[in-house]
């Protein structure tokens, strides 16, 4: 069954979608699409060509869009009323039931995949909040934390839900958000996008696009608790006279680990994991994104990763011999739900085996440095963050999201030297290790 | 007496200046300088001009040199044994005692200028530290705060200290800096300055530049008593025949004040001695960069300023009418140490009418979210900062040292509602005010 096919037998979008909607009292972000860019005043599209489109899906898939109605967490209905604002979430009119509630090969990957990342959503965020409400705490007056569910729509096209955890008993502060958006991608914005998608060929004209997927911050409270980080994502450019033909498009993703004390045996552990679900597809994926791991999270002008890696990858399609592989579509998205699905298996153990263990006001301080830096990387050198940034009007709740709850800069801190178990940590982040 | 006459009855530059020498252990910062920047890979040239040299001064002033030789604070001396390691300060060989020790028209400006701003450093130094030792602190197991003084050396010219103080009874963090740094500016980096200095005319050579400064950011304990900035500077690039010839030169600077809570009359004040000092020199000067404050420290993604403002200027210069007037360099030099002897008179009474105001931990929380916010400016906006971070090798400590001592990012934060205190401040930083 083709997707033209499927879209005569399809019913309205809104209603059929798993969409998390809103009834009453929708708040409005006032925002630019970045079909909006080439409107804007020459000093933005200034700002935005400096940013580079290099970080431009790390930005859409930020909430970027003109107007966005976001619901307050109590206002949420899995199937609420009808909504005030229509919107079109995949950017194809009319969409089966099927598509939608059944992850098959026929239907189009941009369905498929912001499904899936839905999905794995839901699945993450009610296992943290199983951590959670498991965990004695020993202070008893800390409620359990729940996450504040964010959802919000995209009038132009697209939807998503940011998921927001402060202040529990074993996190101080998760995000776990999903974006579906799509638009039009104006002839500065594909040519800028090049240098790192090889595969798009740039047209003198504006085309359509699509982005989805998954993004998702984790800073623990007990020091000896590693931050972590994921994000799985999807782009798609199609032919602007049929928007369900898809002229190129790629997978980008990975997840990473942040510790403030080095427990070797856990480092292995989140690489095993991590390459088990690599090595079922392809023998070459784990050994080159956990390289490219370690160069992307890398903090230059502390000359030290931001923390001890995991897998990093762009730019996944099929057109492209770069990445040592051939693989077709389907292929690829198998190997991006393996990889994506290895987060809680690679993480969660962690956070158990570590979670009870006593600490110090001298690790929390050190931890509270680790965080420090890891504000440095966010907003210096992540491309997705200092595009949103950059973009006028982003949703900025969503795009420092990732930052964590508290920091600290000291100057010249004694912390951290040789011989101590900050300073082992400080040698594994200044030369990354082969952890299996 | 020429500046060639003056030259010719000097002695060493070292045993004259009031540098603060090292005796031992000097400690040894892997950096690279300014003039290293055409012999550095494509990569690092290519992010060099990325930051954009619009930065550079903002740079060089934060300690950018390939080796530094720097003290600990208890060896530290003001006359101490022959140096380990010579170093030519002002980029003049033989200067007379009189240049250092008198200020007098005839001198070098680079050496008046940097005179001036060690001077201040120490004067502001003590101040603060005075403060300190003065308070009555509620918790007398809390010493008052010393600044630790850590001295440099660049051996390809120039020199500076660092003073910082750290957890003190009134002050979380204060730093107090001054560079005096020379080299080679590349014609790539001329280039790059000449958006912001039009009085510049670029080579196609590398041409000798000097560079002087003072850097000042003071985050207080109590979230009452405002966090405030200073910064002022003298640029010069000299003709290659003959380094002691100024073919451009500016100064620049201002300083401004980041409350957490509006107190108005405390706004005034801050203003009031910014304007008599500039008003005392032309009556077009306040205005002018009380504006140019708020359009430089604006928080674009946050759509609000950094603090209440103060003055901002850049490239004032004799050469050029941008600024409406048309002074000649002392009189400039007389206008930028009027200003920048405003800061304590400004600033001191603010932290003296304040520093016993109790608070709760409602409103140390929103202090530090407020300090959150300085980070998000300082290391996405900030000129120095960014330039200082792409620049290989720069002393980070330095260029970080204006982060404060700890910040906070909440979620969707529920603080600074209308109707509140924080809601009051909310209103100012959206909308900048007239003050006087």
């Amino acid at each position: 069954m083709s997707i033209r096919s499927l879209a005569k037998c399809g019913r309205p979008t809104l209603s059929m979608s798993r969409s998390i909607v809103t009834r009453t009292a929708v708040k409005r972000y006032t925002s630019s699409s970045s079909t909006q860019i080439s409107r804007e005043g020459k000093s933005h599209r200034n700002t935005l060509l400096k940013a580079g489109f290099a970080g431009f899906l790390g930005a859409v898939l930020y909430n970027v869009g003109r107007d966005y109605y976001s619901s307050s967490a109590d206002e949420i209905k899995l199937d609420g009323n009808p909504m005030k604002y229509m919107t079109d979430t995949y950017g194809v009119f009319w969409i089966p039931m099927r598509a939608i509630e059944e992850d098959h090969p026929e239907n189009p990957m941009r369905i498929r995949m912001a499904v899936w990342v839905k999905n794995l959503q839901d699945h993450i965020v009610k296992t943290l909040e199983t951590i959670e409400s498991s965990h004695i705490s020993s202070n008893s007056n800390i409620p359990p934390g729940k996450f504040l569910r964010d959802a919000w729509l995209r009038p132009e096209g697209g939807e998503g839900s940011s998921c927001v955890l402060s202040n529990g008993r074993v996190f101080e502060k998760a995000g776990v958000n999903v974006s579906v958006v799509h638009g039009m991608l104006p002839p500065t914005g594909q040519k800028s996008m090049l240098p790192d998608h090889p595969s798009l060929k740039p047209k003198d004209y504006s085309v359509p696009f699509f982005a989805t997927g998954l993004s998702i911050v984790i800073h623990p409270i007990n020091p000896h608790v590693p931050t972590v980080h994921l994000n799985y994502r999807y782009f798609e450019i199609s032919d602007p006279e049929n928007p369900s033909k898809p002229v190129s498009w790629w997978f980008g993703g990975g997840s990473d680990l942040t510790p403030c004390y080095l427990v070797e045996e856990d480092c292995k552990h989140f690489h095993q994991v991590l390459k088990d679900a690599c090595d079922e597809h392809h023998k070459g994926f784990w050994k080159k994104y956990k390289k490219w791991c370690d160069e992307y999270f890398y903090v230059k002008h502390r000359g030290e990763s931001r923390g001890i890696g995991g897998i990093f990858f762009d730019d996944l399609t099929d057109v492209s011999e770069e990445h040592g592989q051939s693989k077709n579509k389907e292929e690829l998205f198998d190997f991006v739900k393996s990889a994506s699905s290895a987060f809680l298996p690679a993480y969660v153990p962690i956070v158990l085996k570590n979670k009870d263990r006593k600490w110090t006001e001298e690790e929390k301080r050190w931890q509270q440095l680790r965080r420090g830096r890891y504000v440095e990387f966010n907003l210096v050198y992540d491309r997705g963050t200092k595009f949103g940034l950059a973009t006028p009007g982003a949703r900025v709740e969503s795009i420092l999201m990732s930052l964590p709850e508290t920091a600290r800069w000291e100057y010249m801190s004694d912390m951290g030297k040789e011989g101590t178990e900050e300073g082992k940590l400080m040698e594994v982040l200044r030369h990354p290790r082969e952890w299996v």
